[in-house]
């Protein structure tokens, strides 16, 4: 019988996508919470979709629902935990709020005071590659952003590994489709103002920064992230300068890499000279990573992509609750996903 | 010296293509009008853009200004059209407010009783293919609204020549850019949605459907139209079906067009089986027509284009100014606009 | 264990998707068939995908396929056909090779003499919905067209309860995406000339005509489709308009299709006045049905949405593969597919 | 009356710009050379556009053409050349062929020996905003590449002023549109391949690396440049690393900009911290620049946008040509191009 699991926000794009892939996984049934109102897409007479109920503490108490994915904004994710995990039920959040390890760390690049401290020290980053035998353990998951996802997946090897000049920086010039920043209308979001259009929107500032520099080892100042607005719905590519030493070919950092990711069964390289593109990645779990070097002088560029709602939110939440229940970690998650 | 022109809601899609247009008029200077806040690009340094002024019928007074272009929802154009014909300004309206001539119809499609009955009554409507004369001594210019302006452009030389067989009924079915549902945010326009999509969203009850009755020939029941949003910013495609009588060829239907637009500047007319893409038209005030005919049994097929923004909304109120305010009347339309 | 089948055309756009549906299909492995050369994208380590080997009859053989589907050119398919056939194996054609029927049809709509004339008499069309018997006894199955798909759906219920009055004629206005028209690159598939645009490519005169006729029991001048290019991937959508005797009431023409498609797994149809968007259907095999009705004259619209590469290609061949097969028939296909 | 010119290769999409741009000059009358044939789109009737005649020599010596544009590829530019100049026409050439200074160069990033070594020494690279003051004089001007263009006008004042720590290196991730790749079909730039997709295809090795380094000041392996394709028609944006030395804030950077474009028509910056997007200059001749600055540790961001068809190909070409033929540099230049 399979196991009822919850989502709050599924209406939202990254709850959407959740809905998807739960629907097909063999070992869960998902349940869409009712927290807030919003529009609903006209459905088919006869597809009803995944069972409805009003969220509240005792509804998720009462059926049993072993996790509850939380596809809400960092303030609503505050509030909805507490109440959760008193309930019994674990929880996976794909917001902000617990991203960020301390409460100084949360306030400088949220701008708002943490509601709820002692979770925020407690929650488990839910990077499976980095974190994964904290995860089975955790009463809290703190779901990755999309855009340090695949940082922290090109960059932490590399860090590791030594073979990075730290002192001449890290660059990553990210691109991401549009559904990264929420369903929620915007004239930012709007079509006529995204279509035909490429756009710089965070320089030196974006939330995301700190959680790449928790994870990938770099420093402040060592790493200069730039967020940019792809005019496509959905997907990231990080194009990652840096200068090396030590290295003598493409192929010492993609050794470094395959040594890294031999087991790894959600990333995957390409040969040295080749590198993915959004579409090698797109509507699955996989992120994708492809390598170039020139021998004169040592420099190195890597180009990382995921899909933004798969990896980058929805997928490594799954990927998260696999480990959690006790499932094997792809179940569900070799598919496209939407 | 260039006579002084007004916009009102210049940072809409309609009003944002007037103000282009115009700061290359060579006759006019568009001021802008505050009417309502809204966010603002940014702006390269020493490039301001037109001068503006806060809107009030006293600063359009002292101002000068011979016309002003109400870009603004129906309502806002009803409240601001008697003050402005008042202080002596001539109106050039681009919303719905005063194109239905009758009370009645305006509460039919808009679901509003009218607030002005006596200047819908006074207004021209400024389809100048079929209007002309009436436009240079107007006060108040009802601008046409996009599907009716290639809908009638398309239509009406049909119907008068008697050559429809009205009784098995005109289909209309209409395809626009995302810029005709305006700049306000929605998630009906949103980026997400909109992008990899194609969808119906009026059939038999769009408020445009009652413009082409007046003006077209068609009675009711004879026009089904249809009105579909494309994944693009800007363009109008409409794919007219219609049987005919006393017709040979698709040159008899194409002769038709020639007398009715032989001296008309922005009608273009294809040779017979080809038919003009969104692309032949679009930032232009062009309307392009494509014939179509099956000879085996007397079906006819016309393709009509425009951009939405341009001989659908601003382009067509500058053609109205140059007729109003005496200049030839493709002053400042030759160029592309956006 | 699973059966092995065989894919010749696997770089094409519809050749791909069964590709990928296959892989994941759990009864079947696909190998795929090397005919002719193409350029290949750059694939990640270590991930080779489908076996691949040389095509030849006898390799098809020896390899034990039980089917073959050829995403080919009409006259590769013709060519390969008959040593397919004669080597044991059964055959989905995906190419427009054996949808016609007879010699005289083919010949006029594809502007060549046919290869095969006794092949295109044997062959089943496929189209389960509505010749499901006939398949699973056939050797030599032709796959549907992807927008006879659709019209053939929507269209062939309402032809057949009588409702439609058919001497006013049945319009289909048919959008497409780009896919539709294969991979092979073309001026008329370059991005610089299907962004931003809209055009009509094929009135009166397209090869899919006669495939929609011979199924919807439409006669020929009963039935206007028109093809138009959308500047979008994926999907089809089909506006379809037509006069009413006897009918009430929308519901009263879902009631028809609620009849028909009663258990057909992949039609589905939507509340009276809703239709779905293109993306209802993206990447699956389903069907998507909508109707309006104008009551004051008995006026229709039903629009109908596929995916031109799953129901409109790929899914449907799939389909088609379990019935010869005897698998059930929805195998492989309730998931999305790219 | 208006001077007459020529284009060779008006079908490609520079070539097509010109003509267009070159339509509303009002001091020159464009004359379409025909080389080669290509597809024509369908043309509205009595609308005939610019002169043609078929290309030669004499054909542009008895046309008593001033100056000739080549937008042609390389090779073909190579071969046109020598007569052009021969028949006494000036040749603005938007090729590869001339931009590269020595045989050397063009032999090792062409991959060709060079044809025509004493024209490639004589040319004259036009980027009027640094070598000005040679245009007047030339017999063969070189049009800048579209990446080059944007790269120069951002970097070489930095490099100028002494505030780049070039020991540090600049990264140069560049983004262009589809139409930067030309107007021939080919896979890389058909639509289902680019929609929805954003790719790498050049780092370290684009043609345009030695372009840069002869203009900005950079030395090689002080640029690390990499070409990624957008999902959209036209536009560049550059996003441009560096660390720098004897830089308090964003202003410092500014005024340097400043001081080098204050009487450069087509040059617009932003206030601190701000960015321009693509659409800021689309269709249009400027470039526009923003810059950002972290005071912690003296990184900089520049961000710097043209349309690659315009400043990056035939704007640029018009703007040359304005000074070969000593009209006014921005005539016909301030409008929207197409």
């Amino acid at each position: 019988m399979p196991t009822p699991v919850g989502i709050v926000g599924f209406r939202g794009y990254s709850g959407a996508e959740l809905a998807l892939i739960l629907e097909r996984h063999p070992q869960v049934e998902p349940v869409l919470l009712e927290h807030r109102d919003a529009e609903v897409r006209p459905q088919p007479i006869g597809h009803p979709g995944p069972l409805r109920q009003k969220f509240s503490a005792e509804s998720v108490r009462d059926a049993g629902l072993a996790v509850v994915f939380l596809a809400t904004p960092p303030e609503v994710s505050m509030e909805l935990t507490p109440p959760l995990l008193a309930a019994g039920t674990k929880v996976i959040d794909l917001s902000g709020a617990f991203r960020l390890g301390t409460v100084e760390n949360y306030r400088r690049w949220y701008k708002e005071p943490h509601q709820q401290p002692e979770l925020l020290a407690e929650a488990v980053y839910g990077l499976p590659e980095f974190y994964r035998s904290q995860i089975p353990g955790a009463r809290l998951v703190s779901n990755p952003g999309c855009y340090p996802t695949a940082a922290n997946l090109a960059i932490r090897p590399l860090v590791e590994s030594g073979v990075v000049v730290r002192e001449a920086g890290m660059i990553c010039d990210a691109k991401s489709g549009v559904s990264g920043s929420g369903r929620k209308p915007s004239l930012k979001t709007s079509f006529c103002e995204v279509a035909d259009n490429f756009s710089v929107y965070s320089v030196f500032n974006h939330r995301h920064v700190p959680e790449v520099l928790r994870t990938s080892g770099l420093h402040e100042g060592e790493l200069s992230f730039t967020a940019q607005l792809l005019p496509i719905d959905r997907g990231i590519l990080e194009t990652i300068y840096f200068r090396t030493r030590g290295v003598g070919s493409a192929d010492d950092l993609l050794e470094i890499y395959q040594k890294t990711y031999a087991n790894e069964p959600f990333v995957r390289l390409y040969p040295a000279g080749q590198a993915p593109d959004l579409r090698a990645v797109t509507r699955t779990n996989f992120c994708d990573i492809g390598v170039y070097f020139d021998a004169s002088d040592g420099r190195a560029v890597v180009v990382c992509v995921i899909d933004n709602l798969v990896k980058g939110a929805a997928g490594q939440a799954v990927q998260n609750m696999n480990l959690l229940l006790g499932f094997p970690e792809t179940t569900g998650l070799l598919q496209r996903t939407a």
